[in-house]
């Protein structure tokens, strides 16, 4: 204490314009301290400038605004924060003040007495940052509000202005209810950040990280960071480059990549050893044209083990019970990754949301999933499930379809089980591979028959006994069919039928007729195909070869892996899990490939990436042939999981300072033009050099 | 356990290769199980190629290798790991098994029962990955070693070889004594990482991150991800441009920058009011030229907080006392941050060296530091403090020196008191602008006046009694004087002396004449001119004018505003604090300017930066308009600390997959080069376009 002063006096004595300033401080060590308004002082300070800032020396809050409660009343305090809107009354005004804790009230005496001091508090713009000094008092019962601060207000006898706000304020972040658009709000992200709403959002997000962080530690993992700056490769979507001042031999440019995901450095980290049980909460980055609700840059919760296993076997297993118990038709291995996972989303739930989860998630084979519920990622809180009803089809038309190597199957909403699907069935859109058919007397019998989903022939013959009876679906007139065909072995994302599922849902929802249950739904979706034909947003890649599902790491089925060598790679399904929540994928992993000549394989074989396609892959292959354990991982979209319990739709209001879907940072200004003489050193100019010298 | 084993065993008796297998897992059921060696599975699993690993199910594990110890004497085990080289005795043999716990050593007998089943083992290539099963037996006291696996063996009756390694290796890791070249370990660093003394790295890395971070959530922090893809400005050092397929009105391609630090986001966040302290483990980037040690990547302890303060003042306060203890000569704002530094600092060197550190760190201005040890960043383990001797100097000399404007400064070796640097003294390479005189009987008198560091002419006339008698410097035959001059107002990082007393540290402890402490010096150094003609580095951005001394947000001392204004830039202090420990920066930060009409004024008046260059800078200059907190943080150096508590003098040995001091992943290969066609969508191409072709 005594040091402070000294040394602080004794400099401030050399001082030129604040001789009086220490004369301040010491009358505050005495209690009668009475402060100067900022803009005084700083006027000494600044006669070049007009500030309204306080520079000089002030005391420490002693309390925050959020943290005060009826137990302080009675004492002293200094608090900090923000003013809000000052609501004038006869004898007293009173001035929310707030604070990154909470909002507490204060009140200032007109008298005479205070007048003087405390008058330039009514002319601060809202939103100025002030320090005030008072009392606490306990409310008259009658105006108590719920909440801590909602006992009290703050009796002000003093202040200090921190720092005024201008007062053309591009919006005012109090006024809720009268709130610009969210492309204004995004460019002035400090001031929309100065809601509660949205702190509370980024304040959350911090504590969910630090549970998963500790729950991670506390079982044995270890928090590696991985390079961002790592070699352009062609797995998954586009990455973005990053051009740099290497000379090569060739003097054409060099180029890092930024990380799509920690993938590579977390196997090549596990196969090295030096880790059994690796996470990061990784900054992942893609190129990706702009989906909605996508970020150039997002984060994930990214695992690798060592060792996963199908689970314990024999009879001296230790490992934890809940591995065998919660097996179900977990039918591959990493279910060492089941169980951390599990137990860090209970973990979540159970804090955040006070839900206790079912001690294990329900597992659902790709296949089921497509069959049942059109989709890779069921949203199993509704039913309407989708039922194959080729076997009640013609022979002609079976012959059409099995021609076509494809199944028929259908919708049925049945009006006595399903009103509200049944209203909306009347105003849903209709995909054109749909066919929708109202059950009628007259129909009831023939509408597979006239059904132009298939287009065959209608045949005259009788039923044949070989076929179940169409009765057998006990349809009544009024219910409603939704046919459509597809491909015997499902594949992709989802069907025609599911996607009309979903559909079907949103009208029904958005009319009030069907409510889902708030309770969260986790389903594990299990052994994926591990090929497909690429989807459009790789094809570039793939020209039309096979590509992975998922990545080119990922194990197949240990049963599969024969049809794999004779070349079915069709049938082939792969050790991946996706963790589904209420219809979102909100993570995906798999077992990887740790035999050498299997990855090669797939490379080789499968997959026929070229020599130049394989070489960012070759350090792979070779940790591989250094003894690499059997391992396995995933991954948890951190941004969405967020979105999802801080109950937005939007992972934009999860974020602390986001970019549009088009990858624009509108308060950043970002990305934005450089002059062209800075992309000199990378060896890089303009595509079109004429434009260069007009932008420099 | 038995929906496991019905699920599996089904599913595998679908499998035409394995029929025997799923009777393996029976037997193992009942303990008898007989493993198969792998090489036979796979093969029948893939005629098509010669594998050697195992891809089939295997049980968990029930213990890890360092886990073990005399406790589990007697229990059956089944482990998974490296084998490391045998050992062949007549009756058994030995292989440690290394896991990333710890190292167990495996015994096999050498009886006909076991050998069919073990010999393999003898065979397999060290590095190898296998699980075994077997019994824990406990050492013969004379055998036992310390650690905990150092009691007991295993011996093994059954395996599985998981994954064979190559017979080929390019080095063998356990073999620590015949280390290849750092280059070739970087090239195969998933192997390097094998060994233990790196593995343990990484491990403590994960630690002290976490420790970091609870002791930051326990005081209220909040952490918060700040955007990597950032807007280019032209503070600090070169950036990395990351190119992106935007379409801006002109087809100029435009540009993400990657972040340097959160600098910018951290106070935009804090003037939002959103959090009041936030901090972030944050990954920062920066383009430097390959100084030696430096990565292009690299991790920092980021923080910032509201309302920091001088300190508490005035009676009613209740801040840590800690703060107002360890004022010391800590004469700036800021006080809340040092406070929480130190805590950090403290905890950290108490887990994991067991070391007790003062409660509050010494504080040194910028200006003693330079002159006492002629460096920023003082290494005070050891004397050799510099003195200023113009006093000494005659009249002309004086006169010379004053009109130069500069001083006269020393470092005398006596050898009765440093033996050890009088030694190195003559070994010492000398730096041109110092001047080594040797006192003898002859020159004890004169050797100021006949100095050649002050080219001024000899004067003749008698010492005047206006000065002191050079005796008084007390100086004898065999004492070493070393001579320099520099400018009286001290700048930059050291000074030449300053690097004399370093080279002379150097030459004593190489030759071991002189040993520093052990104990960690931990200093602050405050003060440090706000303003500097720039440094090379930094030139091509400053063009010859002031430019910020840490960056131009950093807030000048109070005392000092109005000299600021008054435009005596050189003689402003700023309220900067660098953390120093045994002369190593490892942090450093300030106290931020959050008057907007002062942060302009620096902008304009004495950095005098065009439109453009404030452009990147305007939404900071907004948002201490909108009201924003005084505040203040710090950047920890984090690999050099982790490089620091390691003892290790590279930051490549605690980073998992580093970089060379060039920049160049020898892991990945990157930077690469990328196809031309790549750099299309990006608007870009190679300056030479001809070169574009030959690429793709």
């Amino acid at each position: 204490m005594h040091a402070l002063f000294r040394a602080s006096i004794s400099t401030r004595r050399s001082a030129t314009i604040s001789y009086h300033f220490p004369v301040t401080i010491g009358k505050l060590l005495d209690g009668h301290s009475k402060y100067y308004s900022t803009s005084a002082i700083s006027q000494d300070l600044s006669n070049s400038t007009q500030s309204n800032a306080h520079s000089a020396p002030f005391p420490s809050r002693t309390h925050t605004c959020g943290g005060l409660s009826a137990l302080d009343a009675g004492s002293r305090v200094i608090l900090t924060g923000w003013l809000l809107p000052e609501r004038k009354g006869k004898l007293v005004s009173f001035f929310p003040l707030k604070d990154s804790f909470g909002t507490v009230q204060l009140v200032v005496n007109n008298s005479d007495l205070t007048r003087e001091v405390l008058a330039p508090l009514s002319k601060l713009p809202v939103e100025s940052s002030v320090l005030v000094e008072g009392q606490v008092l306990l409310r008259p019962p009658s105006a108590r509000r719920p909440g801590p601060t909602g006992d009290i207000d703050v009796q002000v006898d003093k202040f200090i202005l921190l720092n005024a706000a201008a007062s053309d304020l591009p919006f005012t972040p109090s006024n809720v209810h009268n709130l610009p658009s969210e492309e204004l709000r995004l460019r002035y992200r400090y001031l929309d950040l100065r809601r509660t709403v949205l702190a509370d959002n980024l304040q959350k997000r911090s504590q969910v990280a630090h549970l998963v962080r500790n729950s991670l530690h506390d079982t044995g993992f270890v928090e590696i960071e991985t390079p961002i700056l790592l070699r352009s490769s062609p797995e998954g979507a586009r990455e973005f480059l990053v051009p740099t001042r290497t000379k090569n031999t060739s003097d054409f440019p060099a180029f890092y990549a930024l990380q799509q995901s920690p993938q590579q450095p977390k196997q090549l980290l596990i196969a090295s050893g030096a880790v059994d049980k690796y996470f990061q909460i990784a900054k992942c980055f893609r190129d990706e044209d702009g989906r909605k609700d996508r970020q150039p840059e997002f984060t994930q919760i990214d695992m690798e083990m060592a060792y996963v296993s199908w689970g314990p076997m024999g009879p001296i297993s230790t490992s934890p019970s809940s591995t065998s118990r919660c097996s179900g038709n977990w039918r591959i291995g990493g279910s060492d990754v089941r169980v951390v996972v599990e137990t860090i989303i209970k973990k979540i739930w159970k804090k955040f949301e006070n839900v206790d989860l079912p001690s294990c998630f329900p597992v659902m084979t790709y296949n089921e999933a497509m069959t049942r519920f059109g989709s890779d990622k069921p949203d199993d809180r509704f039913g309407l499930e989708i039922t194959e009803i080729t076997p009640f089809a013609t022979p002609t038309q079976k012959a059409w379809l099995d021609e076509k190597d494809e199944v028929l199957e259908a919708i049925i909403i049945r009006q006595s089980q399903e009103p509200g699907f049944c209203y909306s069935a009347r105003r849903c859109e209709i995909d054109p591979l749909v066919e929708s058919i109202s059950i009628t007397e007259e129909n009831a019998a023939n509408w597979l028959q006239e059904s132009k989903t298939i287009p065959a022939p209608v045949s005259t013959e009788v039923t044949g006994s070989e076929r179940p009876d169409i009765d057998d679906l006990s349809l009544s007139p009024g219910d409603t069919v939704w046919l459509a065909r597809r491909s015997r072995v499902p594949s992709g994302g989802s069907t025609i039928l599911g996607r009309q599922r979903l559909r079907l849902l949103n009208v029904a929802s958005a009319a009030g007729k069907v409510e889902l249950s708030e309770a969260p739904h986790f389903l594990w979706i299990t052994e994926f195909p591990l090929f497909t034909r690429s989807d459009d947003d790789k094809d570039f890649l793939a020209k039309g070869r096979y590509s992975s599902s998922h990545h080119p790491f990922t194990a197949p089925m240990w049963e599969d892996i024969k049809s794999l060598y004779a070349g079915k790679v069709e049938s082939v399904r792969g050790q991946h899990y996706d963790l589904v929540l209420n219809g979102v994928e909100i993570g995906g992993g798999s077992v990887r490939v740790h035999d050498a000549s299997l990855q090669e394989y797939i490379f080789t074989n499968v997959l026929q990436l070229s020599e130049q396609e394989r070489a960012p892959f070759n350090q792979l292959l070779h940790a591989l042939r250094c003894g690499a354990p059997p391992h396995g991982g995933i991954a948890l979209g951190f941004d969405r999981l967020m979105s999802i319990l801080c109950k937005t739709p939007s992972i934009r209001d999860v974020i602390a300072f986001p970019k549009t879907a088009g990858g624009t940072d509108l308060l950043f200004k970002s990305p934005a033009m450089v002059p062209a003489d800075t992309l000199e050193p990378y060896g890089i100019q303009p595509r079109n050099p004429d434009e260069a010298s007009s932008s420099s």
